[in-house]
C-alpha cells in the first residue's frame, strides 16, 4: 500500500480515560508518515458519523491543543454503541470510498473490532483498497490476543486508590460494612485490580468477587460474617457483571430486558442489592458506592503508562498499516523479564471481534471470594507507580459499638 | 481554667478527608500550651471509647507520623454513632474526672455537638470543671452558627471534579443520560457544590435537585426531556435525600424502617430509582453513579483550604478553652471583602447540638431544578483551588445515534 491516501479515525463505545491518547497516536503518526495531501478525518460520533458523512478535520488542531486532547477524558471525536449490519457496512465502504480514503483506524473493544472487521470484508467485496485496522480500547481488559488494553490500567489505578480510600473510612466508621461496584461487564479484570490496595491481610478488600465464579449469596453472606467476627470492618469490591449459580445477575434491574445495541444486557445496582442482603440477613449496617463511569473517566488518576501505551499502540496501528497490513489489531505483547516492557504486534480482527477474555480461573481464589496473589504481578506495573497509602494511628483493631 | 489538666478529643460520626487535621490541631496546640507532665489521650472509637475507658497516648507518635496522619482521610482515633443518655453522659464525665481530664475536645457534627452539650451538662451537675469544646466536622456543611464547616470544602471539591469528568464521558456516550448521587442527608449543599464544574451554559451538571425543595418526578422527566432534546447529553446531580411531596424518600429503600442511632432515615439509592423512571418513562437510557462516600475519603482530591482550616480550628478550640471557655463549640466566620479570608469564633453549644442547616432556599432556582449562581461565590473558595478542565475537540454538537 502507498504512503498516500485519506485516514478516517473512529471511536467506538465506551471512552476511557486514555482513549484520545491513542487518538492523538494515530494523528500524529499519519501527520508524519503521510503526504501532506492527505486528509485526516475523525467520525463525528463513532460509526454512525461515517454513515452520515459527517467528518471533523484532524489536521486542523495546533500541536499545543493535540496534547491538550490526548489528556482529555471522554472520547473528542463521539462515540457510539451500533452493530453495523452486512448492508450497512457496504455503505460505510463506499462512503470511505467516495473519499479516497485508504486508512481506516477503529478505536474500541470487542464491538467495534466487529465493526472493522466488517468493514474489511466490504471493502475486499468491493476489491476497495483499504486497509482497515483496529486499535485496542476498555478499560473491562477483556480483548483476546493481547496482554492488556489501553484503559484498563487507569481504570485499575482509580479502582485501587479508592479501595484504599474506602478502607480508610469504613475501618473507623459506625456503618462498618461496604460494598465496592466495580465495572467491567463479563470480565472481572477490573474488580481484581483492587486486589492491589492490600498491602497487608487485614486491608481492604477483604472480599473480592468477579463473574467468572459464580456468586453465592449463601457463601458471601458467610464470609462477610466471618471477616466481620474476625476485625469489625469490612469492604467487599464486586463486579457489575456477578452472576448467581443459575446465569441470573444479582442487581437492581431497572428492566429485566435492558440489552445494549450488541445485545449485551445491562447490569443492575448489584451492590445495592448485596449491601441489603447484608443488612437483612446479618443484621449488620451495610452500605455501597458505585463510582461507576467516575472510575474511567478521572484524568487526575491515570496510570501514565496506560497513557504512554494508549498512544504507542496508535503510532504503531498507523506504522503497520503504512507497512501493507490490512485487517488487523493492534496488541500489546509484555516481554519477559524482570523489567516490565511492552512491544507492540498484530493479530487478525477475526480473532478478536466479538470475542472476550474472561480472567483467566488460575487468578480466582477456590472458593471464589477472592484474587489469588499472582495477578498483582500481572496488574502491578499497569497501573504505573505505587498508590498513595496513608498513615494510621492505631496499632490494634478500635473496639466498636455494636450495630444498632 | 488554669493551664493544667489532661486533655482528652473524641471523634464522632462519620470522618472526612480532613478530620484528621483538626484533631492534629488540637493536638499541637494542647502539647504547646499546656505543661507537659499533662496528658493527651485519645478516646478509641468515639464516646464509646470513653465509656469503655479506651485511650490512646497522643502525645507519643512523633511530630512526623502527626503529619502523616493529619493528611490521611478516615478517623484515625476511630469514631461511633451513639446518641448518650443522661446517664451515659454522667458516666462519662465520672470516667474523665477519674482521669483528671479537664478539656474535652469532640470533634463532629451535630450528633456529636449534642454528646458535647449533655457532657457539659453532666459536669455542670457534678460541679466538676471541664471545658466541654465541639470542633465542627461534616462533609453536609449543616451545622448552624458557623460560615462552613471544615470537611465541606474537599467533598465539594471532590465532586465538582467528579462533574467535570462525567460530564466528559458521557458527552461523547452511547448512553447520553447519568444521574450523579450525592451525599449530604437532608441538606443540598454538597449537591449544590457541582455547579462549580459548570462554566459554560451547555456544560455538566445541567439539573441539581436538593432536599430543601420537594422532587416532582413529573417535572424531573420533563427537564430531563428538555436537556436531551436541546443538546442530545443529561448529567444529572441529585442529593440522596431528596423527597416528594408527600415527605417521601424515593431511593431504594433498603429497609423502610432503616434509621441510624439518632433516629435519622438512611437514605436509599435515589440515582438508582430516577435512572430507571427514565429508561422506563421517557425511552431513554439513563444510568447512575453513586461515589458514595468515596467522596469524602479521597485524599489526592482535598481541598488545601479545608485542610488549612480544619486545623486551624482544632488549634483554636483550644486556645479558647485555655482562656476559660467551656460549653462552645468553634467556629468559621467569613470575613467581608474582596479575599477570601476567614477568622475563628465560638457558640453556644445549645445553638448548635441536634439542630439542621438546610441550604437557603435563595439559592434554589425557583423550578427546584437548579442551583443560582450566588451560590458559587460562596463555595468557590472553599474548594481551594481551580478544578481540572479538559480540552475539547469538537466546536458543535455531535450527532448521536438514536437510543436503542
Amino acid at each position: 500500500m502507498s504512503r498516500t491516501g485519506n485516514v478516517v479515525i473512529v471511536q467506538g463505545g465506551g471512552p476511557t480515560a486514555v482513549i484520545n491518547a491513542s487518538l492523538y497516536g494515530i494523528v500524529r503518526e499519519s501527520t508524519r508518515r503521510l503526504d501532506k495531501s492527505n486528509r485526516i478525518w475523525g467520525a463525528c460520533g463513532g460509526i454512525v458519523g461515517v454513515l452520515q458523512d459527517r467528518w471533523q478535520d484532524l489536521r486542523k488542531p495546533s500541536p499545543r491543543l493535540w496534547r491538550s486532547i490526548a489528556e482529555s477524558p471522554g472520547a473528542a471525536l463521539g462515540s457510539c454503541r451500533k452493530m453495523l449490519t452486512a448492508q450497512e457496512a457496504m455503505e460505510a465502504v463506499r462512503v470511505l470510498q467516495r473519499r479516497d480514503v485508504r486508512y481506516c483506524f477503529v478505536i474500541g473493544g470487542n464491538d467495534s473490532m466487529d465493526t472493522a472487521l466488517k468493514m474489511a470484508q466490504a471493502a475486499s467485496e468491493f476489491h476497495y483498497e483499504m486497509a482497515c485496522c483496529g486499535v485496542p480500547k476498555t478499560i473491562d481488559n477483556d480483548l483476546p490476543c493481547t496482554d492488556h488494553c489501553p484503559g484498563f490500567g487507569s481504570a485499575a489505578r482509580y479502582i485501587a486508590q479508592a479501595t484504599v480510600d474506602l478502607g480508610m473510612d469504613i475501618r473507623t466508621l459506625p456503618t462498618p460494612i461496604s460494598i465496592l461496584e466495580v465495572m467491567g461487564r463479563n470480565a472481572g479484570w477490573l474488580t481484581a485490580a483492587t486486589l492491589l490496595a492490600r498491602r497487608k491481610p487485614d486491608d481492604a478488600p477483604h472480599l473480592i468477587y468477579v463473574p467468572e465464579s459464580p456468586f453465592v449469596p449463601a457463601d458471601f453472606l458467610h464470609d462477610v460474617q466471618n471477616v466481620y467476627d474476625r476485625q469489625g470492618w469490612v469492604v467487599v469490591a464486586v463486579s457489575e457483571g456477578i452472576i448467581d449459580e443459575h446465569g441470573k445477575s444479582l442487581g437492581v434491574t431497572r428492566d429485566e430486558k435492558s440489552t445494549d445495541a450488541f445485545g449485551h444486557a445491562l447490569p443492575g445496582d448489584v451492590a445495592t442489592t448485596l449491601a441489603g442482603m447484608v443488612t437483612a440477613e446479618l443484621g449488620l449496617r451495610a452500605r455501597s458506592e458505585k463510582p461507576g463511569i467516575l472510575g474511567r473517566c478521572s484524568a487526575l488518576m491515570v496510570s501514565p503508562v496506560d497513557r504512554r501505551e494508549a498512544k504507542e499502540v496508535g503510532s504503531f496501528a498507523v506504522s503497520w498499516a503504512i507497512r501493507g497490513n490490512s485487517n488487523f489489531m493492534a496488541s500489546i505483547q509484555r516481554e519477559h523479564g524482570k523489567e516490565y516492557r511492552v512491544k507492540y504486534g498484530a493479530v487478525s480482527l477475526d480473532a478478536v471481534a466479538n470475542l472476550t477474555r474472561l480472567l483467566p480461573l488460575e487468578f480466582v481464589a477456590p472458593r471464589g471470594n477472592d484474587i489469588k496473589e499472582k495477578y498483582r504481578e500481572y496488574v502491578k506495573p499497569l497501573i504505573g507507580g505505587s498508590l498513595h497509602h496513608y498513615a494510621w494511628l492505631a496499632t490494634r483493631s478500635l473496639p466498636r459499638s455494636k450495630p444498632n
